[in-house]
């Protein structure tokens, strides 16, 4: 897997300019996943091991230092909306029934369901708690905030499963609610925090939502046409779940009434195996995947936009860097 | 069901020196479970069926009555409290697959695990939401450190399934923290929000402990005696979910190990059906269950001497009502 590696490596230079906020976000989550109960320690021992891309973390200090308002609290708020973060993909991994996060057993394999929405609950406690220790309310506020906007954008998702039907715009509506507002909060919260800075903030804020909406349609294209051990995360539980992603509602809508039949079959026929594997073979996804990627390169560009009033600085170019990383990422 | 009826009765004219706190509490809730996405709504509309009796939010009113500590926010702090609860609730509904809630089918029933996830989710991060609307961070942060012990101890549970061995004293620490902390933190906030009388908060912090540790080994006894129609909720669920709870800890200690076997049998042989009824059949669970009452009216009693520093009113009156309540209750 070089290309991986190399992009990894690349992600590790574009984060440069906040390498040590960034250890000291890691020392902050490491902290806050010890547990004196052993049952527990167990656990987060397993959660810290996802590691992850950190990129939401990352989100909060690199604006934080594009905007010149990086303060001390900076890496426990990076580490706040890091943990929110692993909370939400405990709790995708039992939505999903996916097995492989991050080549690490999920917690709901390793364990079972259970286990897994109690840990979900305990990180999301851990981060609530820790933002009630930072002197100022703000990130209590904005993230409490976005976790209930994350929530709603999930059961909005839930109950448009196998709904072909889906505009565009809605699909765009929950991907921005599951994926994009942590995204943006991540971006006020650099902006912003402790307090103030309010229009930077909201510049800030719609920067974050449409990089973290694009980053969901790449991951949506990366879902039909990766593999698990190169993305290291399951893939194609979209179409097991009955998801319908921008790159399979583009191909649909262009489809005639027959491979549109077959599509549904894919998805809906009861029994069936590797579906995503069986949607490649009933149509041609291409189409689908290039609309996709484009409209996530558009959104990218006006995502970028918003950062034009911030003064040239290393940061800043990490931020532009960011978004060409979202856009060319294979994992 | 005349008793339960007249049971429900009595709580309410228990509650009188609170009613009008009460009312504005359900409004509060009720306000919050509204959300403009119609497939959440359908959700927080089926939760508001649950309704349930309240206890954990009278217990703020009450306290804050009985310490001379009532202020405007006080309906809010119990709403969080009691919103708090209905999302431990839908996710103990994934974790017990208990189908039966207050005579309301589950979450997890009507609709699937994915759906009950989020729906918990949701509620927690409204609560939490709320209470950093809050003039005072305390509810916050009290709440928050509440709600991961809260999960640290559902864990350490869920790690003791079908362990027979397990100490008095173990068993009393899980349910301390799973369902006695929510009680103490709710007594606390009712005598200290928005701040100070920290003696008096640990007193009612004491207070709600123990009330709520009797609760918890109370409800342990139902789930072995009641019925379903009673009850309001699934009974027989900790036999099928491998929790070893006092009563039978009491009798398994006493027991043989011709009868040992026969127990351990009845919790573990695949495929049984209706283990409660079969766990009443192979052993007298009686005295296990008389035992388990004592140490409840023991704890209660504990409890109650919290109070003797408070002032003569009818909330203190309440208060060692409800003791009694917790005590005879049967649903």
């Amino acid at each position: 897997m070089p290309a991986m590696k190399s992009s990894r490596e690349a992600l590790s230079v574009l984060l440069e300019p906040v390498a040590d906020g960034m250890e000291r976000m890691r020392a902050v989550l490491a902290a806050q996943l010890q547990e004196t109960s052993p049952a527990v320690s167990d656990m987060t021992e397993h959660v810290r091991r996802f590691r992850g891309k950190g990129l939401r973390a990352a989100l909060v200090l690199l604006v934080g230092e594009a905007t010149g308002n990086t303060t001390d609290e900076h890496a426990s708020v990076a580490a706040i909306v890091e943990m929110i973060h692993l909370a939400t993909l405990v709790h995708d991994d039992i939505l999903d029934g996916a097995t492989v996060r991050r080549r690490v057993a999920c917690v709901n394999e390793r364990w079972d369901n259970q286990t897994a929405v109690l840990l979900g609950d305990f990180l999301y406690a851990r981060a609530f708690a820790l933002s009630t220790d930072l002197s100022s309310r703000l990130a209590s506020r904005l993230l409490a905030e976005t976790t209930r906007g994350i929530c709603v954008g999930e059961i909005e998702q839930s109950t448009r499963r196998y709904d072909f039907e889906l505009a565009q715009t809605t699909y765009e509506k929950i991907a921005s609610a599951k994926t994009g507002i942590l995204y943006g909060t991540a971006c006020t919260l650099g902006a912003r925090y402790p307090g103030g800075n309010e229009i930077v903030g909201d510049a800030m804020e719609t920067f974050g939502n449409r990089l973290g909406l694009a980053f969901q349609i790449i991951d949506d294209c990366l879902d039909l046409t990766a593999s698990t051990q190169g993305l290291g995360k399951s893939v194609g539980t979209d179409v097991e779940d009955g998801k319908i992603t921008l790159p399979v509602l583009r191909v649909y809508s262009h489809a005639d009434e027959d491979q549109r039949a077959a599509i549904r079959d894919v998805y809906t026929r009861p029994g069936l195996t590797d579906r995503a594997a069986r949607l490649r073979e009933v149509c041609d996804l291409e189409p689908g995947l290039v609309y996709a990627r484009n409209r996530a390169r558009t959104l990218l560009h006006a995502a970028l936009k918003n950062l034009k009033n911030l003064p040239d600085t290393p940061a800043r170019g990490a931020l532009f860097g960011m978004a060409e990383f979202v856009s060319e990422r294979g994992f």
